[in-house]
């Protein structure tokens, strides 16, 4: 597997460290916010004297529970359709390892989270990528790309909604697009739909799951990881109405015995966050969207969508090569003692080239320190000798 | 994946218990041992705010305290030898996804752990069995049929020591055998070694990682399961001195992000369990292995081994097929309103027909109980209508 290029970032992220340096992290997936206190007190109250192996598919009081939840964002499935996972990472093997057979080909549009390789290298598939483009904010790429990028081997697309790393949101409209052709090519259609409770500007988020005719295609990949900021509990599911694609996904699930029994516990507990957390958080996002939205385009030569969904931007900025652009930011700049580690595009991207100018932001971090990242930033394309308008 | 032969029986169990009858379950591997409380206080005491990503790794204070404790079990490693996963199957999915290639095969000493099975298709491998024997009590198969069975595909051995399902234990010389051939084919040796605790009569594991000169070829499985009772913290580790199997089995790790927060502080703080408790928990299982070993031995037709570590015995018995015998039991026999759970053989052979008289019996029941499930036992062999002598 290719290194990523965030990850080769992380040394020089380290001695920028050790020069003293104060490095904001726009470059990570972990959310700063806390976790709900009725999920960390529900660990703190564990009461068993043996931690056994749960049921493969999870404790079915916790899919009972996960149930009631879908049907309040309008999603019904029974606790059958469900199997909980160690995060989405592990859900999304699981689909791709029951629905597809090695050499099948999945489509995704690109920029897409770059992990999503690594589980193509898994499971033997390979991710056939079609681009979307800064210009219209990411949506989804026209009807005719699909099908020109459609083989005898094609045997799912596979979207993020809301995006990592766009923030992009689909629209219902554009889902029934998506409808369209997987039924006409009889395809699965595969749905990371991890950050559904973050959406903005009254946008509400459509899942595949509420697509009418489509219960033999679709599998939609969850997580309790960023819903909560839970990353740590890895506690996802996978989710499909499809019983031959849950049968066989349910004996991956029994190789590995069970999902982990204390982070179900906790995400069970989860699903009693009361609706206060969510708006707090959902405003604090808010906020810190629109700062660095403002502030990138406020900058020369940069130019950023505003997406409406998750917590991450994709950015353009006037410089010749992201990767070159992130690491002299670590290894030969400081604003004030201070620099910023941002995560290039062209990880996300696996059409060799693209994204050389685009970066991801994620806004993780408080709205003071993201108005001081966004400052040293701007001084920073200033003085990139790489700068290019 | 095919179905495997314990699944096909769960239904089966059902039924009988709703038709009020107590079923002892010596199918399993989940113990009945409390897991120990310096564990679970340690998760009831969980301090932090955000539950966050682990290292890829898994957290460094966690390998830092593993490797004292492979220090007193002969094992000299450091951290970056260790990657924590979730429980032994993920470690086994890395080792395999690490050191093999689509279509590699891998020879395993059969009887052997079904899952082995699941993870091999899963990493694209192919496995190919070598029998033991229940007349010597499952050792290592000659050095001779290992090299039959050696292709110019085969790039490594896999053992589990103590073994699951037989409970044998390797000797040291067996493992200098094993030590010659993988020098003299250039193979990798995996080796599982969950149940490294439980060795009995006085015996010491004797470890792959104390062969000398295999470091570029060893591969150790571990989890924590076993050890602790804890089999829902799901924390497991992937072991080697092969740097370059370790750097490439990371970016697996990175791929699904991090192992379970939660399980990784209670299995950190498990590392402090007093010896007490082992000498405890060693003792119990000491004395349920004489009462299943003695109470075979002495029924008509029936034999068992004593093996010398884990906690299962594969027994012989005087029938003309495990599967049937143990679906029987389950629905069609009854003694005293009581009858048993056992794991037909055949799921731990993937040669066709292997096993058909053997029987997988795990002792994680209390003395008590286990008296009285032998004493089914031995009532159904005499009533049931496929014995044969």
């Amino acid at each position: 597997m290719p290194e990523s290029p965030i990850r080769k970032l992380v040394p020089y992220a380290e001695k920028a460290k050790k020069k003293g340096r104060k490095v904001y992290h726009l470059n990570i997936g972990q959310p700063d916010i806390e976790t709900p206190e009725v999920a960390l007190n529900a660990i703190r109250n564990y009461d068993e004297n043996v931690v056994a192996y749960s049921h493969s598919a999870g404790n079915l009081s916790y899919r009972e529970k996960l149930t009631e939840y879908y049907k309040q964002n309008n999603i019904t499935v029974t606790p059958d359709d469900i199997i909980v996972s160690a995060g989405a990472s592990e859900a999304i093997l699981f689909a791709m390892n029951s629905c597809l057979d090695e050499g099948d080909e999945v489509i995704i549009p690109e920029p897409f989270y770059a992990n999503y390789n690594g589980f193509a290298i898994n499971a033997g598939v390979t991710v056939k990528p079609i681009p979307s483009s800064i210009k219209d904010g990411f949506a989804l790429p026209p009807i005719a790309d699909f099908e020109k990028a459609i083989t005898d081997k094609t045997k799912a697309i596979m979207i993020c909604n809301p995006n990592n790393p766009t923030g992009y949101l689909y629209s219902k409209e554009e889902l029934e697009t998506l409808r369209k052709i997987v039924l006409k090519y009889d395809l699965f259609l595969f749905a990371d739909e991890v950050y559904r409770e973050f959406t903005y500007d009254n946008h509400k988020h459509f899942s595949v799951m509420e697509l009418d005719g489509l219960d033999e295609h679709v599998v939609m990949i969850d997580s309790v990881s960023k819903r909560y900021s839970a990353c740590g509990f890895r506690i996802g599911c996978m989710v499909s109405r499809n019983e031959k694609v849950m049968a066989t996904a349910l004996k991956f699930a029994q190789a590995r015995l069970s999902p982990p029994s204390f982070g179900q516990v906790a995400a069970e507990a989860a699903l009693d966050t009361p609706k206060e957390y969510f708006d707090q958080v959902l405003q604090e996002y808010y906020n810190r969207r629109q700062i660095v939205v403002e502030s990138i385009n406020k900058m020369e030569g940069a130019f950023c969508p505003q997406p409406k969904g998750a917590f991450y931007v994709v950015a353009s900025l006037p410089i010749d090569n992201a990767d070159r652009f992130c690491q002299w930011l670590l290894e030969d700049y400081e604003y004030e003692n201070q620099t910023v580690m941002l995560a290039p595009a062209t990880g996300f991207y696996s059409t060799e080239g693209s994204g050389r100018q685009e970066v991801r932001i994620s806004y993780v971090l408080n709205v003071d320190d993201l108005k001081k990242a966004m400052d040293v930033l701007e001084n920073a394309l200033k003085n990139y000798p790489g700068r290019e308008i």
